[in-house]
């Protein structure tokens, strides 16, 4: 222990924010760039805002409005003005489209990829700092526009190999906002009401029709049939009330909600399924009347994309792994800057739940491979093993030589070992008297001790240790990587 | 004009921001990547760290502590603690070496790419939010690591396509401090001379000697022949502190400092040299005196990367580009939270600066070209429509269906035109009843619109537009790219 220890400060993290090592990194990395070919396929253009806004340009839109204060970083700005990090990707495109609205093509696509920051209650897996993947078309009045944006997601989830296994889920605000219109809901005074009537229709999927039942009416129990566990409580309505809600997730069964919104939302409902039925996406793309999305600024269809196949819950049961993105039409959001309705629909895709869905399903476990490593034996040899780690880098080797403190040779191979390199490359004087090097194999090395019982004899043979002159070092190397097929850079001609 | 209009909401960023679209996002892009991979070849590894930390945690060390308390966006959490955004990507490195210590392999090589934000008085080409790339080897003790990383970073240029146009220059802050302790300017009282004594240093490439001269002495006017124009007022150091500081620019003319921190900075200095020069780069990586570099936190080597080619200056004047990085040794950086040094080093690349470094020398004018534009003839067709542009996609031709309103055809034309597209696919009733289209080549077009001055010639001739059957679509709109030049997907076999 140093002597005149100085007040040591806490290495630590505000909660809900994560460090990314490379194990998170280069499968997301390999994953956006998948995302983003199909969607330039699609005639999507890169664009990127600021992480920074002015507060009332990005609006309060987010979900949990009995939080209305929370939600958004903020801070003042020298001149007093409010500034927020971005909650979304959304608000910062249409305040970017409403700046530069005479400029920019339309409709107007863009992609655009990035951090986004919300200030709630962090829990595991919930995180304060998430990367979201966004696509939007603004200035395309008709559904047609929200019918590709489907496809698009369609294309993406095969692209990344989850054909098969995920569904995009198609609904309206429109047919929503009727129903509570038909149940006498709206109004700004019921907002609260809303919400949980909003809430029940989203448990479909978990709890069916019954369940559903008791959560417009006065409440579900966790296990209804022993009447125990947590208690949810309802929205309260009548049976009549109850029975146009259900109506809605139910088409055909019972009466329906009578009113323009309603029927306006069926409609773009029906011509969103004739698109993707003639595209041939009817078995992937689907009407779904139980998807609600949280977020206030939908206007029109709204969409989800869920991942079909199981995964285990907290509590071990098998649950559908579900959504891992979403989004619908907006068409108010940029008027806010205009004083016009602008036409906008996107789908935004949350980067890490996919990125984790895919590595639940990666087969192969395949180990990264780190650098060669080329030890230090002579101190004062130092630029030589630089010239030794040069030359198989100009080759396309991913090499290092070991820059601690050299002294334990133990702890250089300790270091090759953690960073998982498949092998080292010693020379110590004999060796460097006759222009020799000796390679060491880890990977064949490591089999042989898993077969290898006796500490004797593994001395003994020394496996998988082999000379070679410093001129075949870059031959013999990648030799060795393509034996263990370890990919490396190109051979030169 | 509406007749209710509602209050409008001004669409703005605040100042030191900026949007970015393709035409920077596409070429940063491809830099990034390859500055990733030397980093690869190198042995680093890739991590993120978040954007929000304590701000304890980060700590102050930004250049100009006349204005100690600016710099940093801070916030409180819920919790009343305080955060911050991340000023640079090293701070935060520091943070999660010191918390992962005992985890992490040692050296610990990572290279961090990500947006970094100063609450300062933005300006032209001066952002509040900003990129850097940066690549740092911890627990490395000797000058070798350093060394290193300026020859990766030399490597990094060549591979941007900057041979022969930079110049690696490293400095030790050993020496400065040598020589700052020589004239009598230790001590924390005399930290604001001090800057300016290193302000003067700094200036060394652009006034030489004489001005550096005037600089530690009474001052410096602008134009000082004339003694007119700004003057910039000196440290005030008598002629022998001058020469000393003097000394240090031109090693071996005038009396050098005496004291142990300077010689064990020129000792290593000499040594950095040593290594870059066995290593071939001695024409590359230079020892230059007059490096200063602003942080705070560094104790040794420090390291800028200037290129070297000229460009204009605000007053049309041909100046050096000048830094797009630059970096050094910080070995309390860690230490801060360990009550002991942790040898580390670490290298920044400033990446809007490179990028339009680049963009500076970038010959080939090649437009990007936009995706084939499907027109809408029939609004009835639409899925019809949608199903030439799947079939294009398909064949990773970059497609899109009209999706604005399509009553005036001029505007899908005019909308193809904005989007660059190389050309549109046109299908009306006629055509449909023939299972045909025609293509319009909208780059033939344009050179025929230049060689054609008369109107009624234009449309009689009708340039460049053919028909082909809907089963000729995609192995024409191929030619045609292929004609001009256009990069597409690979055709399938």
């Amino acid at each position: 222990m140093a002597k005149d220890k100085p007040t040591k400060l806490r290495a630590r993290m505000p909660r809900g924010f994560a460090d990314r090592g490379p194990g998170e990194l280069v499968p997301t990395r390999a994953m956006l760039e998948t995302i983003r070919k199909v969607y330039e396929l699609y005639g999507f253009e890169a664009l990127e805002t600021p992480f920074i806004e002015y507060t009332d340009a990005l609006g309060k839109f987010l979900p949990d409005q009995d939080r209305p204060n929370e939600g958004v970083f903020s801070f003042q700005d020298d001149d007093e003005q409010w500034l927020s990090l971005r909650y979304d990707l959304t608000a910062p495109l249409a305040r970017h489209v409403a700046e530069n609205f005479d400029k920019l093509p339309k409709p107007f696509r863009s992609y655009r990829a990035g951090w986004v920051f919300r200030n709630e209650k962090p829990g595991p897996g919930r995180f304060r700092q998430f990367m979201q993947f966004d696509a939007d078309t603004v200035g395309a009045p008709t559904v047609a526009a929200d019918a590709e944006i489907c496809m698009m997601m369609a294309d993406t989830l095969e692209a990344l190999g989850l054909k098969g296994k995920y569904v995009i889920k198609v609904n309206n605000r429109k047919v929503l906002d009727g129903v509570l219109e038909a149940i006498g809901l709206g109004g700004d005074e019921n907002a609260g009401r809303r919400l949980t009537v909003l809430r029940a229709i989203d448990k479909f999927d978990k709890v069916g029709i019954s369940g559903v039942r008791d959560l417009l009416g006065a409440g579900r129990w966790e296990n209804p049939e022993a009447k125990s566990g947590d208690f949810t409580k309802g929205a309260g309505l009548d049976e009549g009330q109850a029975d146009i809600v259900l109506a809605s997730l139910n088409p055909g069964a019972g009466q329906a909600a009578e009113n323009e919104a309603y029927r306006a939302g069926r409609a773009e409902l029906d011509e969103i399924g004739a698109l993707v039925n003639a595209a041939g996406y009817g078995d992937r793309v689907k009407i779904d009347p139980s998807v609600v999305r949280g977020l206030e600024y939908y206007t029109g269809p709204v969409f989800e994309a869920e991942l079909t196949f199981e995964v285990k819950d907290e509590k071990g049961r098998p649950v559908r792994f579900g959504s891992v993105g979403g989004g619908g039409r907006y068409d108010g959001l940029v008027g806010r800057f205009r004083g016009e309705a602008v036409p906008a629909t996107g789908f935004s895709i949350g980067v890490s739940r996919l990125a984790s869905a895919l590595s639940y399903l990666k087969t192969d476990a395949t180990p990264e491979f780190g650098p060669v490593v080329v030890v230090v034996m002579d101190r004062d040899q130092t630029a030589h093993y630089m010239g030794l780690v040069a030359t198989l880098r100009q080759a396309g080797i991913r090499a290092e030589m070991y820059l601690g403190n050299p002294k334990n040779l133990g702890n250089q191979f300790k270091y090759a070992d953690r960073r998982n390199s498949p092998c080292v490359v010693i020379q110590g004087s004999d060796e460097r008297a006759n222009g020799q090097v000796q390679i060491k194999d880890l990977i064949e090395g490591a089999k042989a001790a898993a077969a290898i019982t006796d500490n004797a004899e593994w001395r003994e043979t020394r496996p998988a240790q082999f000379a070679c002159t410093e001129g075949e070092l870059v031959d013999k190397v990648r030799e060795l990587l393509d034996h263990h097929g370890v990919p490396h850079g190109a051979a030169r001609g």
